[in-house]
């Protein structure tokens, strides 16, 4: 009987079922609190689409992700308009892989996006750190009297974790009143991801989600996103400081904010891509 | 002391003041439940910005806008993520506008909108009769277990004002269900505008609130939408039938889902203003 | 065991097992031969990837795609830069289709790559006849001095069939040695449709193998192709066309040249998708 | 010794030395007074550049531009922003192919640039008729404070040539002062070319001048301009009011206000080199 | 009675009214000069359109704009092609900030509108400095015959002050007269900032004039400008050096050459904003 | 007799007659074995279309372009589809122009053209020397199946001129067998340009062809590429490595990879013509 000798939609190299996986992609196309550019929305399909354009070997870390073992879940399909609903549905997805002995792999959407997987995580892992790269630092009590905004997600996952747990880089946008109330409570490094190592060093082996707001990267690099902040890391920056993050705990981590329609020259989503084979890549090999 | 020759920000013509004016314009940046491609938020934003490159004069009317009695209101600041807060304060703005002895021009935003001000205005209204245009149908009972939806708006606004109250052309999307269940509740023309006059004339003076999802359109004429769908009205076909519709007793009406994002040619945005020029000349000559 | 609730990556409706299917459904990225400008590879992906953009229900013709018996076949992996060896896999995996008693529904891909389908269904229906649809006549016996270019196709197509058995309709474009050629050998209707009733009614129920160039649609409806010429059909002309010639013996079709790099508003693609679904709604009823 | 086999960079068909030719084609980039949206500056490169994706061959005139007896002449060198001396340099050049017993075919640039070979043609032709499609008037005294406007372009027309001389067709857009002057000055024909071929005839034989103003297309076919204005003419109104034009004594004509920039998909250039393709023929074979 | 919640349409923290501010926000949109790539004409609308996807707060220098004394002027309404009259226009406007004891905040446009400010400028500070960021030196005598060119502007400035009164800084691109022509006349640093500090020492508190032409930064970080120049400056270079030079006394400033058309992504824009939020609140600290 | 004050179309600077001429720029305007994204067909055309927005200055090396004793040769006609017939036209004259005693500077097209050049070198000069400069190793055997692809060109090239020739800068990209299978076969530098001066020390004079891939720069500076690599040169690394280079005995260069239709900023096109232009300045002066 006739098979096509078709390519597979799939993320390459991560055709491995999912009894034998220990990292399963999930995508969770969502932006309704999107507060300026929408389009995050598309981020994991473009993702997807577009990650054969990339080898799969890593000549930053000689392997190739071949080896990986991650399975690729697909999409969510989340409701549009239902912030609260969504989340469930992303807390649900991430329960089920931790209940599976798995880790997630989030792909987002909007940075809210990461709180549905912080609370099935911190259920798991009560002691759970954050370590967050990201332009702004998403600390607000609440976003034009929305508390469940992509502007308050950090604010949110306080409240999950509590003062000293939250570790944040490359932070340059915030009003005054979140840096104050951030004070004491969270680590924030302004800039860049000075402190790092140190921070590293000092969680001796605590369990960490690592979330990468993909606007950290300076607009240059990565001008398909929603809110491009002028200021920002270069490529070969993030990828050392986010190589140095996996020589911890990682029980999880996501990549959020790449927005597609923003980035007519496709160099965005390929940025992404990249960073995902890495972290795939150095999680296949830590965890 | 020093005056800028500054250019006018708001709309030409429409710069009588509140008290004088009988239509308030008002912008309602809000695509939170946009299903396919958001952006719409952005649109009262791009036909403030792009109305200047417009004539004030119709040579379809013979009459500039210079004439009209219209007052701009701004945009409201809506809530993304909140879906039923955002609707509240647009039926609350609205009613103001109906308490003042005034009419409400909505900009969407995605159609959803219109429910807010459908809300007010059949509270003014208890009769209300609704004419829409739209490629459409938006009659679904609910849209991925979402009830505020986009794709449900004609059915909540059937909620409101219940069975032959209803009358939709160009419609050329929808589910079988949808088209089924609206047989003897609302009249559905496919396609065209056939019967437009016909319903005109049985309305007999009846209050009419009329919502164009600008959609209705073909994609070549006006392709900077949430969902094009391809086999539409030519901007005259709709010129011509909303300017028909006007005849009628008009006490407010939208314009809905212009999203500039997906027009980089501009030829949409334009297409707006040139409508919304026509209507409010339309307006104000039979107000 | 966690299962996603994940969207499907393949077209909806089209979910049936290849062993129940009737129609087959097969991607064919490759544009190495295009003249102009290229993209066209990427059709098929685009393609599905927006599909979701659409009901599955058709008003034209009140079914619904979850009633079509169609299998998606995913695409083919075909060597850009080696057109021979890429003709060969598309003879190969349509002839597989054939065999199995199935109909092969093509998704270019550059016009050339209905060659690779002819070949297999002029072996299975040697008296086959050809309705295409197209801007350009390609019936150059070399371009650049290359045999096997899109510029080329029906030329080829024609020393497969033989003269008489070619009906081209929308035809706008072609030098003059192309037109003094085919004068006896094809039926070339220019710049429209006329006369497509009569030529169904001539076939008397012969095979017939549909091949659509999407650019015979006006560059206004459909700007996201190779080789746009202005001054082509309306969506509706077209899409009235197709459907009368599923009024004959179709045993194969495919749908080429739509080149989603130039089409930023995104129209073109679901053009493509909306003729999709009513041909394969088309087939279903008639196959 | 060495010759690369290289590409043609003027036209195809156009290469008859310029002793030989009959018509000149002459670029005129420049767009110092656009008032909307500037970029007609890089129209004639558009047009040379793209040239190429168009067949030689028309199927509407049956006639192949390797007939034609035109000549490239390339683009003057305009200096941005002195309006004047760039008029100056237009009328010098043109005057001098008249002087050479020739004709103008003129490449915009915005409409202004129409000015400088009006004056040369009046000069060359007393009793100059014009004819003119486009979607504006352009019958303004002057344009904030500037009487040598894109906007203006027709009233200054009317200055060397006076009442009764110039035919517009297709206008749709302009301010009430406008019309109201142009009564019974020029002859305006609103939304379409209705009268065309009755004009035609009472020109009797005199010399005309047609200018065409793309902007007289629908934005759908011709989205690629300054100021594109809803509810214009379909392609194939457009090329056969022109060719009816041609039956008349054209000495002279031009092409303006295509505006790449705004055209991401290269249909309006296209559309241009089509309409210039069919207006060459149809110059050659009447001229 | 009803007043929408409405957001604002100028620059949020510049709402204090005219006679509380000391900086005074005006935009200059003319462009007809531009030899390249026009567009600038857009930006100060792009910059107030955008300006809300930007937080008030610096953590650059821990202040919030709202603390700023600044208002908003609106845009001139300047005459395209016509140049003389478009300086005058600027001169005149910026003659009433400095009578009104204020100072100006020009919003480019191209960078010849700096010459009307500096006319104005230098009338009331005779011993006026200026220092200037820019990939261009601007030193023509004239470009293609005109000397009212954005290409000459710092050549005019220069026939204002005198020899030894203009700084530049950033330079990388100029003929070789211009380069010549400016030696011992006006300092210019190629390719970096070096001696930037220096020469802010060596003022001695002399007046300054701060001219961005924003093509100083590199086209990565800044690809909507008029005649894109690679090799410029990151922004953070830019920045720590603007901040330098607010740290003289500085009486009147402007931002130039952005060209939002020529930037799809919005990156351009949003620096041009970051940017003027930071000099806002430079000026305001040390006016 | 007239003669029009006409542009160049060629590049300026690059007028003097091919006899005079050391160095000959040649277009190969060729994509069909680009794997991912198509478009550098059209980059010699975007480069000489775009040049005039370059200074003939350089302020790097300090002279003009005028100097420089270049002949532009135009573009070839190359046939799409037919990669071995492609490179043998490339080949015959690129070794017309050595025959000529010229040296060749090749505009690609995709990074496959430069085998045709390399033919020739190597005819021309046995103990041919290569160094490249590309984001990708371009070693292996074959492509899906085919050996001619641009992913295997300089596996091609090692088949020409054996172990130990090539020296490759700034590789990034590629999979474990390349890497593994060019070890002790070409020298292969890893993300920058490290040794570069020691490996041109190395050379003694012997002849070097210069192979630049242009997707060797970042994507943030160079986004237009049909293979985007993430984490790249910036333009003044790549400049001073080029010039760098230049000491050497360079006897032919190309610049490949190009592909102006991902590059809607166009900043891809003006880095390409800044390197050219400071290619053929060092050219000059050194050969």
């Amino acid at each position: 009987m006739w098979k096509a000798d078709r390519q597979e939609a799939d993320f390459p190299g991560c055709g491995c079922d999912y009894n034998s996986a220990d990292w399963v992609i999930l995508g969770a196309p969502f932006d309704s609190t999107t507060s300026y550019r929408p389009g995050a929305r598309f981020a994991s399909r473009a993702i997807r689409g577009e990650f054969y354009g990339l080898e799969l070997y890593s000549p930053y870390q000689r392997r190739s992700l071949e080896q990986a073992a991650a399975f690729d879940g697909g999409d969510l399909e989340l409701p549009f308009g239902d912030t609260a609903r969504a989340l469930d549905q992303i807390e649900s997805a991430v329960s089920g892989i931790f209940s599976d002995g798995k880790h997630p792999v989030l792909l987002g959407g909007e940075h809210l996006v990461t709180l549905g997987a912080l609370r099935a995580a911190v259920k798991r892992h009560p002691d759970l750190r954050i370590i967050q790269f990201d332009a702004h630092a998403d600390l607000r009590e609440e976003y034009l009297g929305v508390s469940l905004s992509h502007a308050c997600v950090i604010r949110r996952a306080w409240e999950l974790v509590g003062d000293g747990k939250i570790h944040q880089f490359g932070i340059r946008s915030g009003d005054g009143e979140e840096f104050a109330w951030g004070e004491g409570r969270v680590s924030t490094q302004l800039f860049g991801c000075e402190g790092l190592s140190e921070t590293m060093d000092s969680l001796c082996g605590a369990p960490v989600y690592l979330t990468v707001d993909l606007d950290v990267l300076d607009p240059a690099v990565f001008p398909g996103t929603g809110t491009p902040e002028p200021g920002g890391l270069a490529f070969r920056e993030l990828l050392d400081a986010v190589l140095a993050v996996f020589r911890g705990n990682i029980i999880g981590f996501d990549l959020c904010e790449l927005s597609p329609p923003y980035d007519p020259s496709g160099i965005s989503t390929m940025t992404a891509c990249k960073l995902l084979r890495e972290m795939l890549l150095a999680a296949s090999h830590n965890g």
